[in-house]
């Protein structure tokens, strides 16, 4: 009986779009007000999944509480109040998409979660706008 | 690496549940309170879903806004304020029920996002009741 | 010790924004889109709130079954699925405007709540929009 | 053109996670504060899904109404202002978790719903928590 | 310039609403399922609201960080995970109802909040129902 | 007859918490990581509430439509996808806390909004933090 355990993260965070290979016009094009070279900021919203086998002994996928404490550790205390393109080593030279963050968060926990659990993360740039990356498994 | 990126929509309508073939005693029956003649109404809330590769240049599958302009303009522009059965081609022939209108909302992006990428349509027809769509690929 | 108690209710139906003293064009320049002359629709999502003293034999300023049971039978049932400016006596020659809405539910409600206990009323039209009618009191 | 439709619903109720199989020590040890022998509770939320083909003639996939009595009847009436663990025979042996109480909600709805028809369950035990369950299917 | 801040703050708990001076047949008429002898209960959601002068030099009225610790200390860590009317001392001669737990809330941060501050508490006892008490001042 | 009616708003900005006229330890102990030097940031989610007689005309307020359009030109054109710090003339002196974002906000409006109507200010900061900001009026 494969079952999927959920647990929600936040954090604030600036970050500014931006291709260092391109011109400041095509930038400007291409990521509109997102390209502000002084930045903006959003609040992250995210949704960790793990997908497993229910163990008989606790009537766990996997404790949520775990979840918790690893979406806190990995994500929420590397990218809480940050500006993610000054203070950030993961996006120092990765644009800071709502795509390319969900990546990096999800390879983060991947680390950490036992490989017989399939992981999925949803992450809201805005309560209008979000993403979802489930890796390439 | 495969992302799927989304953008909510939304619009107000008048409908009205009812089969042209049936009696009147059998759309009652079916239909229930849907079926009131002079109409009863919604306010729609969607959320267009978009699953494709993340191009390396920009960080994104597709533009978010790009995106929003697509569902403005097929979408909202089309159905806002209107009433469903009477002022849209769409459902002249076709019961407006939830399910119908995710299928045509999906229809309608589809002829205007990359083939390559995948489509999916969710659509509250109120906070408590929900379809989703994501054509027969 | 006067404590605000509230319960949610909710109701879809159609409706078009009209004054019969103006003329077609301006109706159409004053309401817009919610002017038009085959009816659009919402879901309308309510809240109703009662302050009064809390009662020592029961913890309760009233019961919130007995608030639920009132807005079925005085809101819910009178509006559900229905068309308001035709298909009720409330609005056959009154604006059926959000803020009219809410002053007929709260004068419902009021013949049928103790005098003693202030009732407000907050009625959102859509997820965006809301009013708030609290009597003049 | 497969469809999937949604309905939620909701029930309030006691639990206390506990392996009788275990020490005190060790119930204490994972189950943490959700193994207080005096109990705690939640208000549980869900999403009942099911998907198949969309009926021609009501362009229903199934009537939500009908989805929606199964889910109080089945549901809400057996959970709802229960201890699960003392007032229910399902979770008289079995640890209600998020995961179990999934299953079960599953379980008890899969007997009454059309076989050609595939179900999930969605259950939030908080706001931040949640759990999904589609069967083996 | 007076201004409100507020934050919110949740726990998770099970209760009987239960009036010891009153036979079980009048709990029972007047409670209904609330008067379970095994327990229900719910995730109750709560906002803290604080009221006054914004400091010139901190452009804050109160530090919502100092406000989520109290709320924190307070209340969750008293309320989370228990059962209100066998584990806490304030529910054992007081009947647990909304109304009172919001008296109750507010009397613990009252004494903790500069008296300068108007205080105000709203708890949701299910995503349907809540109460707000704001003191008698 | 005096009705409130509320329109919803929003914008996404970076800032940093910081008095210049305090050592960079000062600023560290009293904001804390709010006080970051590179920024970061938040989705505002606003509502502006405008309360006064209902017109017998038009049965509104005031048209949410004319409301959306001045919270669109004087507060989102100006906030949007900027730094509140560096890009706007409002915070160049002025720290850029929530409750001064409101009053910002509040008196943008003000000026626009016809004196007999009562106007007032509430932004979400982040899902979980608020403030309320209603004038010395």
């Amino acid at each position: 009986m494969r079952v999927t355990v959920a647990r929600k993260f936040h954090f604030n965070a600036a970050h500014r779009l931006h291709n260092p290979a391109w011109t400041a016009e095509k930038n400007a094009a291409v990521f509109g007000k997102c390209n502000n070279p002084n930045y903006h900021g959003h609040n992250y919203e995210g949704i960790v999944k793990v997908t497993g086998e229910v163990d008989p002994d606790t009537g766990y996928v996997m404790d949520l509480k775990e979840l918790a404490e690893l979406t806190d550790r990995l994500v929420t205390e590397r990218f809480d109040h940050k500006n993610l393109n000054l203070d950030t080593s993961e996006f120092l030279s990765l644009n800071p998409t709502a795509e390319n963050i969900a990546i990096v968060v999800w390879n983060l926990l991947r680390r950490e979660i036992r490989r017989d659990l399939k992981l999925s993360v949803t992450l809201y740039e805005t309560p209008r706008n979000f993403v979802e990356y489930a890796g390439d498994e």
